[in-house]
């Protein structure tokens, strides 16, 4: 794990990033690799906004993951600032080897730099293999993800 | 439901919210009712985030909710914005009475209006009262929540 370099996403990874995010069960139904004009526009949203943190993981000149942290200030828990972590992906040829684990931590060490008391993540209730993953990494299955689409 | 106003939290709301996040079975355990300071400091930090919006509802003068929406711009979904709605809490006086739909449907409305296309959150695993109010305005159980206190 010694080469790889965890960084922020440019242009030029997305390419990588939607063929990882289309490369998943439930993500196949949803991209557009052929096409990656929203996703362009989407970078630089997100690069104007400075509590999101866009990052590949890259070994060897390659980006074989990507996750998205997003810093939530609030009044709750006295004042608690959150992260939120989404989009968490790793390339299908690195799966198994610890890479998971190493970036969510990374993500995880993030959160407490940016005075996170607490760190939080939605994961899809068909993600079996992804839930006893974070349960590993100390996170508590404590509550129900809603959602609606628009 | 006339009279309710729904507008931007500014710090003469901050005690109203702090004592609707603490009168609650959860929230009873993590605020601090007696010592503004931390609030007041988040308050700032949310005001300083255009992706942040802390709402208060306002009846005869009165702050009888409170809800926070979030506006996260990503690439998953190809590139969709979505919105997090946390912290939403009603005053035990206004339960029941339909203040906590008009406030969520306020939120979806102002998210579509924002461009996401989802609007999501998570409420803890005990609270399955809520469950049937979010699934009653059209949200679909579909994740598991996972949190980390750090």
């Amino acid at each position: 794990m010694e080469d790889l370099e965890i960084r922020r996403a440019a242009a030029d990874d997305v390419p990588a990033i939607v063929a990882m995010l289309a490369d998943d069960p439930l993500g196949a139904r949803r991209e557009s690799p052929d096409d990656l004009t929203p996703y362009l526009t989407a970078l630089e949203r997100i690069e104007g906004d400075p509590n999101q943190h866009l990052m590949v993981a890259v070994r060897r000149g390659r980006v074989v993951g990507t996750l998205q942290l997003t810093i939530v200030p609030g009044l709750a828990r006295r004042g608690a600032t959150r992260a939120i972590v989404e989009a968490v992906r790793v390339h299908a040829d690195e799966r198994g080897g610890g890479l998971g684990t190493r970036f969510v931590e990374w993500a995880v060490d993030r959160a407490r730099e940016e005075g996170c008391r607490l760190v939080q993540l939605t994961s899809d209730a068909t993600r079996t293999d992804a839930h006893r993953f974070y349960e590993r990494l100390g996170f508590t299955a404590s509550h129900v993800g809603f959602k609606l689409q628009l």
